[in-house]
């Protein structure tokens, strides 16, 4: 048996990739939501509760389809990283990298030594195929990806520190993180988050990695996508479902008080 | 502590209810669809993976909110309904009746001697709060509420009759299975299927109880309310999702190729 | 390895034992009651949220105490019994026994061929420790034992017949649905229940099968053991948490106002 | 999205088929289990201790790999097959078949009317992959296969019949339950039960359908073989684990006492 | 949809609330537990084996009712306490907090920037009701409430700078902790112990901030609640299921060796 | 009720003791396990997918039967050491311990004050058996057994001083982490490893410390031995299970070609 293509990694900086967010924690969605056809899945073990099992659930669920799975951690706790590596994530999300020192930290969690200190799963891991993939401990490097998040204003100012990194894939930027941080909660339109934005996108580019955002609205991903984005979240399931539910709602509801849409809350 | 009001029955026959599918299994996605504010949801054991486990889960996280959770079993088990009454289902819809007998049957599988059949759960029940609630064994029935489906031609030859049971409260019409039965798969809109629901709806209503229908169509909804429905499911959790994540992808895939939608399969 | 014993049943007709209901579903709270040291424990399929897997669960967490696990399913279904045979258990208790014939057809679920029907699970079920048991196929029946609940008027007519099918353990008695069959809802001091009761205790005593009985009373549990019942099941473990946390508390509230015991309900 | 092919049904007659069982019970030993390469694994819900949700996560794990899943449910219960195949089972063999009755009752419970009573799941199943798969509801039954056990004495006489119904597409002989069910239990080479066997192949063959059964013992298994049998469980994944274990313990346990295999039991 | 009232938060100095310890990891223990009325449940993560899914049953379950749910994470991990913010919970008890330094950073990890560092989870989160709650990210602080316990002699000599840390809203005090560490194992009755106690309850009033401890024995609760405690755990579920049904059956045992207490262990 | 007996850490320096990595995550599996009869099995946390509550069930399951559980975590934090302890485990295996520093903290992770700075979970603890058993608090240590794990040239170095640590019971050498940390990927039988295996095993031996190792091909176990290792891991149960199945399978195939072993991957 080979080792799974990391069919997300190797279309970074050749083509347009586009991404959901995953955020109801089960195979079973997890499924469903593979059958849209989306390039990528963000499975999100940082703000949905998640536990190792149940993106294990998930990684399974998604594996016979075209969208390629990315798990995100709560952090950059490098054992937590191991044991993600080994149900089988080939791709990982980091949350809040604000230096390159901690780029560099997260790059050895992925590698096995020399590169890194990850610790060897053989024929316990998922990853391995528990042992079916031939020549894994040499090649596994290969087909991993990391991705890191600037959403701060320190990440920011460490930006092409950060991309440099070798190791770093490619850099993720969190508008909703960036916007409260920098003194503009829920408004990512101010100038400042935008010429953070701005400043990432450039930075990540001249590093020559890749950059992608999370941008469910169309306007907002057409133009990160002109700035330089290549790989874009423009939906989120709960969202996308939530959405379409109240909409498909009030058609009916009409006149009558919503007030009924409240209980015990 | 007091027995819970069944909302969902006590405007039954007084105003509209709209409702929607849970179809996603875990209590996690029934809250997040009951924050919608829909009148009712049903959460289907006939065709969704559900366990008693789970059932009871998405009965938990939907008790704070203004919708009422409706629970379909995959059958008229006597043995399952009386596991569904004692973890506090109080409206349940059971698919495929077709004669009068089954629907007094189901009266039966619902209701405490000398009415009917049901086991006592007492202390180990939730629908008791574990004998928190006061005189649970003699008023109990006032707030379950059966719903009995008619969709094949047999039950719309029976319709009168099952709707005139004492003990059934209201008349669901599946037209999915109403169609196919009739020998049109797929084609609700042919006028056998049109027929058979105007005639289920009059049936029900001479009878003097509700009924309602499957229609998450907009024009459908508004046609069968016109012709007696009271309450409709106008959406389906999973479809809305889908349909959602669908149109906000294809935005942005234009062009490109959309081979990549299926994978293995 | 061994056959495990069934201690209960070789206990059956020569000393008390005392049990207690295990209504909380899982195999942590399970063992948490299996300290306290019961005799027997009632693992409860019929009023309780269980599924196979949590009986598994349950069956695993009590197995190194004293306790030994009855369990309850929610009907006579057969393939049920074959399943839940092939866990490990070992003695069953079937609700609402109201015929021989009845209980006949449960002595055949419970045995292979020639005395029954039961499927052989062979190296697939836990029953024969996935085969580490010798000779299982000859010696399983030796060690299961049949408890069939008398629990209605048309059961208590019945009782001899039952109580004297070959391969019927014991008889226990639902009061709780009993009265409630016989017209007096939660009042198992009627003198008719008392008296169909005492009926069944002496048509199982006279059979030779021992009897028992459900009666978290103390002056109850006592009572039945002086006519004649040999194991009583003293206590239910979500009422003595119940009760005890509510006698706890009210040591405080005092003169507080109690309506703040109910929330949304 | 295209239906999925099913690979067993059609290598049927044509080519010979090796499987084996899985009786772990999740998903995660299920895909341990298909990195192997049979062409069949029996995702076993008699004899082991599944839920609906359970065999949905094994079918999800095995679904990237060769093997193609077979679902066996604990009966032939036709709510619970609906189920079944919403979950997107495509295959399920059926234990104790005695009849062509039977078997007939079992070909309605899987396919839509006319043919049959299969309720339509739609949008809520994973078999339609949610609505994603085109023209579902007048392909389905092209995609599934009924396999059903002969084991029993009835089963054996009647096998002609059952071999014979428009639908069957396999007989699967039980030699464990046929052995015990003719007097020989645990003896599957009693001359009885090899006739038995000798005759159930002949009527299948005969009735050009496939053939297939349980010999984990390699003789056994060439013998069927040869006798006609196409599909031959060769394995159970349990038997294989604890077989290699104990085999590569007693390398060390050598003189020591084995009394310490048995604990508790 | 209205940000829901921290109900225990608002009667934080204003009048006494009791509480209870809720150890079964599940929500149908959990909500057995809610019917009782305690005014505040502690769900714990310390001691009891949880999951940030159990964890998420737990508050689904008991949101209906009276009791506000607690919950303590088995450390200060600010990651860990960002995704229990995620799923809801709005008062955290934190174990073991010895220092200011670390009760500021537990004030920081709750809060959005400036006044923290949590991360933004918005339409991920039920603590935002997946975005139905208005205003979440500017008035989210509002409703939170941090406990901080207080368990070891340097806690002790650091409570008043503790408790006058800006967020910290109460102090809780672990008398079992706080012994062994004083070299009193399983004594808190010791001088020592109680000179703690009272310093630790003196600065944290000082301080203008609520003081609780945990008091199952009524004498204990009632001697604190003198010395200015106001929020009180008299009880724990396991240990009153425990006592009460040890106490049942010890009516019966009588003269009954009690050496059948224990079985393996 | 007494404290368990750590069988396992009795017999250390006194008789070998074979043990068996259990990988498969659940009760299920780890209880097949148990009946085949090793000294031990490794619980693994540290590349198999558990959480507590997975870990917690495959203690219950394993409880009843001759082998001792060996839980490995994932790491060395303190705070998930003290919910193993509550949850029970009594022998912890801790990877890649580097120096005598961290194995103090790991001694001090596992002891109640003053020797160390475990928090105490009493009645909420199975460690307890929820307070069941006479004086935990202070026989507690004596029957926890600490293994830590040697397996890079820096824990090598430091060797002699780790083992000596006062509160490490034994070492166990990881192979396959070790040959990787010096630059020998997959090749544990390169002559640095070996002597490095060779000086962990003196060191460890020198400390009045038992030793162990994991050593699936015999000839490396009983070399091992030889050289002073006396509890050796075995086998690996997913490994058992995978090369028994291809084996079992690879006796048909025969001339088939086996590319139809890979599917999507
Ligand atoms: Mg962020
Ligand atoms: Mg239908
Ligand atoms: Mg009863
Ligand atoms: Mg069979
Ligand atoms: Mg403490
Ligand atoms: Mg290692």
């Amino acid at each position: 048996m080979k080792l799974p293509k990391n069919t997300f990694k190797s279309r970074l900086n050749i083509e347009k990739q586009y991404g959901c967010w995953a955020g109801l924690t089960t195979g079973y969605a997890a499924e469903i939501l593979a059958t849209v056809g989306y390039d990528w899945l963000l499975v999100d073990s940082e703000h949905a509760p998640n536990t190792t099992q149940s993106l294990l659930g998930q990684l399974q669920a998604i594996a016979p389809y075209h969208s390629h799975p990315i798990v995100r951690p709560e952090s950059s706790d490098k054992d937590n990283i191991k044991r993600l590596l080994d149900i089988g994530v080939q791709t990982l999300m980091i949350p809040m990298v604000e230096t390159a020192e901690q780029a560099k930290e997260l790059v050895s969690a992925m590698h096995y030594p020399p590169k890194g200190i990850r610790g060897v799963g053989g024929g316990l891991a998922r990853a391995t195929r528990w042992d079916a993939i031939d020549n894994y401990l040499n090649i596994a490097g290969d087909e991993l990806c990391l991705i890191v998040q600037i959403e701060s204003s320190l990440g920011v100012k460490n930006a092409e520190e950060i991309a440099n990194v070798d190791g770093v894939d490619a850099v993720f930027i969190g508008p909703a993180d960036l916007s409260i941080g920098l003194g503009h909660p829920g408004n990512p339109y101010h100038g400042d988050v935008q010429s953070s934005i701005s400043s990432v996108i450039d930075a990540t580019l001249s590093a020559g990695k890749a950059c992608g955002i999370l941008a469910p609205v169309e306007a907002d991903a057409r133009k990160y996508m002109q700035m330089g984005c290549s790989f874009v979240a423009v939906g989120i399931d709960i969202s996308l479902m939530r959405s379409a539910a109240k909409e498909n709602l009030n058609k009916y509801l009409g006149a009558r008080s919503k007030s009924n849409n409240s209980g015990t809350y």
